[in-house]
């Protein structure tokens, strides 16, 4: 049995944790991040934490998930909107030698994807395609346990990916970009601009889709729509085995995920319509997907 | 030195080579494929073929490209529209119990895009992501020297990818499907239908903007962007080194590329803007890659 480390370093709490290679956690630290006091705040904390994890220098490496893209060759991150002043800060570097632990690092999204991938819904299935429909969508692609990052870190930006380049942009994204248009955010924003302030999340739509109101049954069409052309993209250019799907807006996927499907089957060639779509499994997918970098590096 | 028996097995010819792991062609031999004779006729020929190449026993093993979508567990076509009766057809299983060689199987696109990626254009890339801008428009990821095939040989389906969800659908693929507006044909299609039959193929098309020509102005416009979209949800998904680009539609890159990358730069993240985009140089993709499929495998 290896034993990992698995950091899940926020903008406002880090946890840090000792996990087996089959996901179960054996020990688990929290702290505050530090994330707006610098680096030199920052990585010190997540140091003394590690020391801390009993017998964490039997751990076979450290894996680290932080939120923003990640070159994961130099193993720095590229953009830090949470984290003040880890744009190319080599943090990485710095925990490897004072632990003397091999470590990696990979953006949040990637790392929940490696997580199913491995231990979760996705764990029987060579080509995993993990996509989160939650604030924002984000994604991760993962081919027989191992992460594949991109050049820079953006494979399973699928949020930018264009559903309907007529509609307004917003937020630095493309027109018609999916996040702008399907995910929570997204659903909240359209059906508060239908229905007002009654709306408080994605969930209220739905709600109304149930209870049958015509206006929420046009925006339900709308973003099913929307979510099966991404789909129908990712499928075209990597045709995974599954798709499993992770956050908050699958609170309401019986309402929504059927309808999506079978707009899907529309979309693709009909040797591909059986594709699997299920649900995210892992309770803690951030810190466990963490913990499984050093190993989808071939540790 | 390792070789390989490489097969380009099309519905009118076949060839059958001996190919070198660093993709010199070593011995060829051609003949009529009897594609649309059944399968009783296609492969007996082609093991008397391999069998027709010296020291066929002593090669590591057998690679396929065949025209359609393929299941490469079970190394069958799953439609074989140039080759009559070949889909779910145990060729492959077949070839390997007449020459005792392990036997695999994969589309042309996939070939030519492992062709690129092992010993072509994107030889020093871990992620490439070929594509031909053909007559039709296809592709393959490959990661690492290893083809991303799919679940079932779908990965690189990118010409039914939707670039604009308004336009009429053609041939069966999605309305604004990237084949159906920026192919080869397309190109063709929409040139006739401005300029009428002095256009035969794409390039005369290209050659009226070189002229000034203001509606081909437009039309190369709207292909570019077309294509630009066409690439950014590519890279949105998988983020590759390098996109490699073959086809008969880049004999006027010097026209189109720059333009198209320039629009490509536009919908996608800034750290995702230095992508290297390159024209395919291998003379004989086809059967080179076939040829590399067993490498592609493990061999």
């Amino acid at each position: 049995m290896k034993t990992i480390i698995g950091i899940d370093l926020g903008g406002t709490n880090v946890r840090v944790a000792k996990v087996t290679d089959s996901g179960e956690v054996l020990q688990e630290l929290k702290s505050p991040s530090y994330g707006l006091e610098g680096p030199e705040k920052v990585v010190p904390n997540i140091i003394s934490l590690i020391k801390q994890i009993d017998g964490y220098k039997d751990c076979i490496g450290v894996g680290i998930g932080v939120p923003g893209p990640v070159d994961t060759v130099n193993k720095v991150m590229k953009l830090s909107s949470n984290l003040t002043g880890f744009t190319d800060y080599p943090m990485a570097k710095m925990i490897e030698e004072a632990t003397g632990l091999p470590t990696f690092l990979d953006n949040d999204a990637n790392c929940a994807g490696l997580a199913e991938a491995i231990i979760g819904a996705g764990k029987l299935y060579p080509i995993v395609y993990y996509t989160t429909v939650s604030t924002g969508i984000g994604g991760a692609l993962i081919v027989n346990g191992k992460l594949v990052s991109g050049k820079s870190g953006y494979a399973g930006e699928v949020g930018n990916l264009i559903v309907d380049p007529y509609r307004e942009p917003f937020n630095n994204l493309n027109p018609g970009a999916s996040e702008s248009e399907a995910s929570g955010r997204a659903i909240t924003r359209k059906g508060q601009a239908i229905f007002g302030d009654k709306i408080e999340s994605a969930k209220d739509v739905f709600d109304l889709y149930v209870q049958g109101d015509e206006e929420a049954k046009k925006l339900v069409d709308q973003v099913t729509t929307d979510l099966a052309v991404m789909y129908s993209h990712i499928a075209h250019i990597v045709d995974p085995h599954i798709f499993v799907i992770g956050g908050g807006v699958m609170k309401s996927k019986d309402i929504w995920l059927p309808i999506m499907q079978e707009k899907f089957k529309k979309l693709v060639h009909s040797g591909m319509r059986d594709v699997i779509f299920t649900e995210a499994e892992c309770s803690e997918p951030g810190i466990l997907g963490a913990a499984m970098l050093p190993i989808s590096n071939g540790l």
